[in-house]
């Protein structure tokens, strides 16, 4: 797939003001104006042709999603499967209110969102950057997981889905060290069949059907996130 | 391998008061006695045939080693496999002044150590006991992590170590669950070529020959360990 320099589909995204956002820079701090309502705002990084946030942001009309990627095309790939999946479920194709496509790299997240501005952070599948002279590229690497540690609110969470053994093992080390607190680590995802509940991305349902091993866990963040898991666990028997 | 009924069997043990020891309930509280010196001591929970705890003890002199298991036949094996260890390395084999093989059974571990007696407890390719319904008979269950962490002292630590994918989950979480803190998380040990200082179990030289991935993790109980890892970490760069 060429990612560049195709013809129209600048114009394709510039037309798509409901959903496609170009300049996000100018909405940090302001998400909430933006989506016009006080809903939790939850972000994927890095999510390539979108269908996970598509999906999400159909099945969570109590959450805000925003999907950022740096490429033309992906976002306008998304942004057709977003169209698309709200006609698949019966909805207006033209009625997205809680899900925004921006188009922005990552390397400088605290420039589009103001601290405690999110509640969720999403990485699918990042790129594990093998080599290790480029550990600090992994979106799980301590200089990225300080900034989302600002990002987030109180309830704040980080849920990583990857198929990369070596991305995982590095993000638990990652995540460990610095001290956070993970829950509902998974080795083999899909292991005892897939939960219907649970929202693939494209290469996830692809790894599936492969027999890949998909890993998982989830992070929290904020004191609250914290509060209510001890509370949970609290309640459970050993 | 029949572990029970062989003759002679117990006898053999028997006659190695140096090295076995059957009777260890009589030792709580008291194994520094036992050395004749204040080393830290290392335990090895399921020890099987005992080549582990052989090499360890013979690598590391700098600490006192005692090997568990239940079965009469694993603690024979481990014995004639330390005294041969001592012995390829051009030592006395009825010199082995840091080493102890404990028959006992794991379940009841806290009627062979006081509080705080320990300063590392090995878990190498322990049963992973797959079906839930026996999930409270894993090593790593919490019920187990509550005893090791009474067991362990300042600079305690558990080092885990295991071919399964479900007991290395299942751990991970039962760790973080408890929050405990864990660092050198591997989900490849061998991954890259094996450590020559890095001593192999039985199992885990079969496995690392058949390329099936080894799980590590070691999770730091006592005050003491958590502050030098921390004094460690800060020292990094980023």
């Amino acid at each position: 797939m060429r990612l560049r320099g195709r013809k129209g589909i600048r114009e394709a995204i510039e037309s798509q003001t409901d959903l496609v956002i170009l300049n996000p820079q100018e909405y940090k701090g302001n998400w909430s104006e933006y989506f016009g309502n006080d809903l939790p705002i939850h972000v994927e990084l890095g999510m390539g042709k979108g269908r996970f946030i598509s999906q999400m942001s159909l099945q969570h009309p109590e959450a805000n999603f925003i999907g950022v990627d740096m490429y033309d095309e992906l976002l306008r790939r998304a942004s057709e499967k977003a169209r698309l999946a709200r006609k698949e479920a019966d909805q207006d194709e033209a009625d997205l209110p809680n899900l925004a496509l921006a188009l922005f790299n990552i390397e400088y997240i605290e420039d589009i969102f103001a601290p405690g501005e999110l509640e969720r952070i999403y990485l699918n599948f990042s790129d594990p950057w093998p080599k290790k002279k480029h550990s600090r590229r992994r979106l799980t690497h301590p200089r990225f997981v300080d900034k989302y540690r600002t990002l987030l609110n109180e309830r704040g969470e980080i849920h990583l889905k990857t198929d990369s053994r070596s991305l995982f093992e590095f993000s638990l080390n990652s995540f460990a060290d610095m001290g956070l607190r993970m829950r509902h680590i998974s080795l083999s995802l899909h292991g005892e069949g897939v939960n219907p509940d649970h929202v693939m991305t494209e290469y996830e349902s692809k790894f599936v059907e492969q027999g890949v091993h998909i890993h998982r866990c989830e992070v929290m963040i904020g004191s609250e996130a914290l509060r209510s898991h001890e509370k949970q666990l609290a309640a459970q028997p050993l």
